[in-house]
Order: C-alpha cells, then structure tokens, then sequence
C-alpha cells in the first residue's frame, strides 16, 4: 500500500504535536451533494449503493475529490450488522431504514447468530479494499460501526423511534434477555471492526446514537460496558491494536469521564457540549472531536466561518497535557446543507487552525 | 381561599425539612387515563379542551382523585402565547399543534405584539380559578409555561421539528431578530405566570423543552438568559415573589449549575441525568425534582417498584446541605402507560419514601 501524504489525522488521534487541526465531516458523503445523488440514482436504492463496493468508493471519495478534506470515511450504512443477522433490512420511502423481522422475544435473541465478517458482510471489506486502492495513500480512511446498544434499539424497535419504548421495556423487563442480545451484538461488532483494520481501515469509529436515550445507570450497563468490550477487543488483537479508535455517543456530554475511562483514542462530542470544559474533564486523556452545530452548514458563509473559528478558539492547545483535537461537526451534516459551506468550513480549519497551535510567547 | 390541607410539596419547594418525599408527574392528566380520554371526547377537540375552564378543571382534578397525587398542575397547552399573539393554533391529527402563521421574518418578528394576559389569555386564569375552587384545598396548584426558547422555536418553525433548522438559522443568521422575539415572548411569560400566580397557582414551572438541542454558548444566550429574566421578575413581584418556580430543561442535565445561578427554587431533571451527581453539583441551592425514565411506566409494577426506590435512594436526605427532592419521571408520562402503575408509584413513594428521611443513627 502506498504511504499516507497526509496522515495528520492519524498523527492527531496518536496525541503527538501537529501544525494544524485536522477536519473531516459526519456524513461527509451525503444528500447534500449533487454528485452523490446521482451516484445514489444511477445505484436505484440506498441499499445497492452500501452493497456495491465500487459506488461506496465513488461516493465515499467525492467529498475528498471536492473539499481535500484530511480523512475519508467509509460510505456504507449503520444497520448492515443486524441485516447480516437475518432482520430484513428495507428502506421504506419517508420513513427510512426498517426490519421485516424486527426481535419481539427471548427465543428469538436466544435464535440469533452472530455473523462472520469476512463471509457474511464481505462486501463492506471489498469496499474497504477499493477504497484503500482508489484514495492511493492521500488521507486515511475511517472504518466504523453503529454501537451494540443502537444496533439493538433498531433491532427491536424495527425501525427509528422517538421514546424507544419497545428496547426500553425489554431491557426493564427481561435485562437477561437484553444482555444476551447486546453481548451477540457485541461480538460481531468487534469482528466486523477488526475485519475492517484487516483490510485497510487506518481508524475506527463507532456511533452510539441513542445511548444518550438512557438514563446515567442504564448508559453505563447498557451501552458504554459493552463499547468497553469492544476498545479492550480491539487494542488486545495484532489487526487493530494500532489503529486510532473514537467513540461517539450523541447526547453522551455528560459521560466523558466514564467514556474516556474505556481506553479508547477519542471521544466525538456533539454540538451540545462546550469543548473547552469538555477539555478540561478529559482533554489529557483522549483526543476530542467535534463539535459544530451542524445547522450552521445550512446558513452563510460568514456564519460557518464565525461559529468554525469559535470552535478552534475554545480548544486550548497551551495545556500541559492537552492530546490533541480534531474539527468535525457535532452530528452528520444535513441533507439542506450548502456544498459551498463545506468549502469555507474546509478552508478556514486549514488557513486558521494553525496559528492556535503555535507556542505561546 | 381553603386552608392547604397537603402542603408537602410546596414545603418541599421551600427547603424545608419534610416527613416524607412529594410526588406529582408531569402530563399526569393525560391520554394514558381512560377518563381523560372521555372528557376529551366530549370536548370535541383538544383546543376546546384547553380553551373551556369547567373541561380543563375536570381533567386537572382526574388524577388528584384517583391515584391522590400530591400537587395538581393545570390542565393547558403549552402554546397559548404564540395562540394569542395571533399565529393561529390549530391541532393537525397525526402531526401535532401547528401554527398557521409561522413567523418567517424579521418584519414578522417587529410587528408582534405582546399579549395581556388577563385579557387575551383570560380562559387560562379562568381555569385557574375554576380549579382552585375545586381543589378546595386539597393539594397545591402548579401554573406553567413553556420557555421563550421553547415557545419561539415553535412560532419559527411552525410545528414541532427534529433538527429546527429554521429557527436556529435565524438564530445564526440574525441573531437581533431572534432576540427581539425572546424579548417579547418573555415579557408575554412573566405577564402570564404573574396573572397565573395571581388567579391562585401556588407554583409556578417553566418547560423549556427544546433548550437541550443548542450548544452550552447559545443555550446560555438564547434561553438561560431568558428563562434568568422571568425568575428575577416573579421573585420580585408581589403576586409571585414568595411562589416557588422550578425550571426544567430537558436535555439539559450539562447546565445545572448555570440553571441554579437564576435563582429560581428547583430544576427539573429528566431521566438521563444521574440524580445523586446532581445533588452533589447543585442540591445544597436548589430543591430536584425527577427522574425517574417515563418508559418504566408502561412496563410491570415490579419494574415500576425497583426503579422509584432506585430514585428514592440516589436522593440523599442526610447531607449538611441538601434542599429537598420531590418525585417526579424524568419527562412527561406516555399514553401507553398504564394507569395501574401510577397507582404502584404514589403508593410506593408514599409508603417507603419516609424511610430515607429519618436521621441516620
């Protein structure tokens, strides 16, 4: 494989002293852009565009291509795991991802496999492959997984939800139940992450979008323990002991310490959490990531600039222990977001951030 | 006006030693309770309902007389200032509270005038009186509002909404329009909670349902500071300086310590706040109140028992400082609840909550 010509993101998560902030995007590669739409209608659905590794490539490097931005992030979608466990993944037009056969008992958790990555989700690796191939050394490429506790929200649910009230009542109802779902989840979680560094994926991600739906206990016991299964997985195996690992639990601000506790490289923090405090609670520990307003990107130029320079300013580099910090957005950009944002927004990180990591007088 | 003959929750709300811990539960009249159900259906609509005092006293009182909740709280929609300010409320089945006419612009914004809350909310202290009559005193009476961040989203947006990208465009875009709606909202707020602490309410509570979705810097400015001017005004006006006001920011479990800065007498927490930190955090200045997770209620009275006392018991009673603790779930009850379980929760904070009060050996 070729040498990275730009690996100051790796550089960043590894804590070491870097020249500028580095920046990638949530959902980089999305509805926002008119070349990703096309791809999307040249595929037919969203589905064929995950499955086919060399549409997920093409749309996985348009944001790269356009905007120079210092990672790549694997285009595939969150629910492929429960999919490859027989669920039935559909989208449903105007409501989104669902299950045909979403988990209603105990005897169906108790049926469940755990699926092997390389067998059963191998079009995720040949996408992993290809896009290693395509991008040719110039930024990393970040693989990632959604959580064990959001696969099994939609896994019973069947679909999203806003009070979450099926998951909820099995896991106050039959914990035991809800466990052995998780620890299943859990380990094709850490098979597919591991599977994914094998073939090429320089970091890794994983997306806890509903823990925040929890209260602090059943966080710690629900999600957060098993996303501590999966950081000691992944830094105890020879294929992804090296590579950066960040966690991301939208809605989590009030769990950095205990996220940080979990060994991991990184915390994603979202657009609800001031960086500087943030910072202080556990910015000598882990690298942070995050964490502009997304809407931002659906405003003007002068705002994206304003509100991305506010965010620079708010990480101190001058600490004695900082780790380091790398600009994202608080949560995926929007399907309204304008595509000449994403070029200021690139911009002003890459012509700006570097003066905040210039020693002090 | 009767004598209180159950005046636990406002000693609570005091800070005053009590013998046990007050329950009450946000939305307790509500669609979960098959007599609610019927007086809504005579009703007609759920506006009718709001807007005909005899209608909304009926459905206060139904929870009062069947479980023997220890505080009422008025039966009212939270946008009956945007209503009156003339955006046109209507109820779209399927879709929630609309408003015909969403404010879209900074001419919009000047033009508003700022309702009288005596005159043009008049239903609202109506119902007020109506109810407190029909208490007779059994147990306090709690007026409300939504916060001006809360109400103004929605006069922006025109409905609920997921990701508010109107109203946090505006927001960044012109942040002076923004600021004057917040101004006038407010001014209609204080006006309306002074005129409701006038008719009878015995405390007062602020819902700031949508503040949890902005970063801590426009949290601070855009509904703290707001939510900060309406304590000042009712904790020195003579109809509501001595009425007890608890603030509620779902979602905003990172903020307390800034939220107990108003001055106001309790916050609200919703469930995914970890009680026992709070009351380290904040609990020797403000009385809590929660929080328990709304979805224990549409599970078993086993399920329901083990969470409450959980509650109960991250609540400690024998600090040097603490203010006080009153029962409450974490957001608002769910129709799917079900109604026995409010039986099993009054019951069970009623019986075994004394318990933590008693000095320790």
């Amino acid at each position: 494989m070729a040498n990275l010509k730009n690996d100051l993101y790796l550089r960043t998560l590894r804590g070491e002293k870097v020249e500028r902030t580095p920046i990638w995007v949530m959902r980089q590669a999305g509805r926002y852009l008119p070349e990703y739409r096309a791809t999307r209608k040249r595929a037919g659905d969203f589905l064929t565009l995950c499955k086919t590794p060399e549409l997920a490539c093409e749309v996985t490097l348009q944001p790269i291509d356009r905007f120079g931005l210092d990672a790549a992030i694997l285009f595939s979608d969150i629910l492929t795991i429960p999919d490859a466990m027989g669920l039935g993944l559909v989208l449903e037009e105007g409501v989104g991802p669902v299950f045909e056969r979403p988990l209603r008992s105990a005897a169906e958790i108790a049926a469940l496999g755990v699926p092997d990555a390389e067998q059963d989700l191998g079009y995720v690796m040949d996408a992993v492959r290809v896009i290693r191939a395509e991008l040719d050394g110039r930024v990393p490429l970040i693989g990632f997984s959604g959580s064990p506790w959001t696969l099994a929200s939609y896994m019973v649910e069947g679909r999203g939800s806003k009070e979450f009230h099926l998951v909820k009542g099995l896991m106050f109802e039959d914990s035991r139940a809800m466990h052995q779902l998780l620890q299943k989840v859990t380990e094709a979680v850490i098979d597919y992450l591991i599977a994914q560094a094998a073939a090429g994926a320089q970091s890794l991600m994983v997306f806890d979008t509903w823990g925040g739906m929890l209260s602090t206990a059943n966080y710690q016991a629900f999600s957060l323990q098993y996303m501590s299964q999966i950081v000691a997985a992944l830094k105890s195996h020879e294929h992804s002991s090296d590579v950066p690992l960040v966690l991301f639990t939208k809605g989590g601000g009030q769990w950095l310490e205990a996220m940080a506790d979990t060994g991991c490289d990184g915390l994603g923090l979202d657009w609800t959490v001031d960086l500087a405090s943030a910072k202080q609670r556990v910015g000598d520990r882990v690298v942070l990531q995050g964490n502009m307003d997304p809407v931002v990107m659906n405003t003007g130029p002068d705002q994206v600039r304003d509100q991305a320079l506010s965010v620079l300013a708010a990480y101190d580099h001058h600490g004695e222990h900082d780790k380091g910090h790398v600009f994202n957005l608080g949560h995926g950009i929007q399907p309204h977001a304008k595509p000449d944002n994403m070029q200021v927004l690139v911009e002003t990180i890459k012509s700006h951030s570097g003066s905040f990591h210039l020693p002090n007088d």
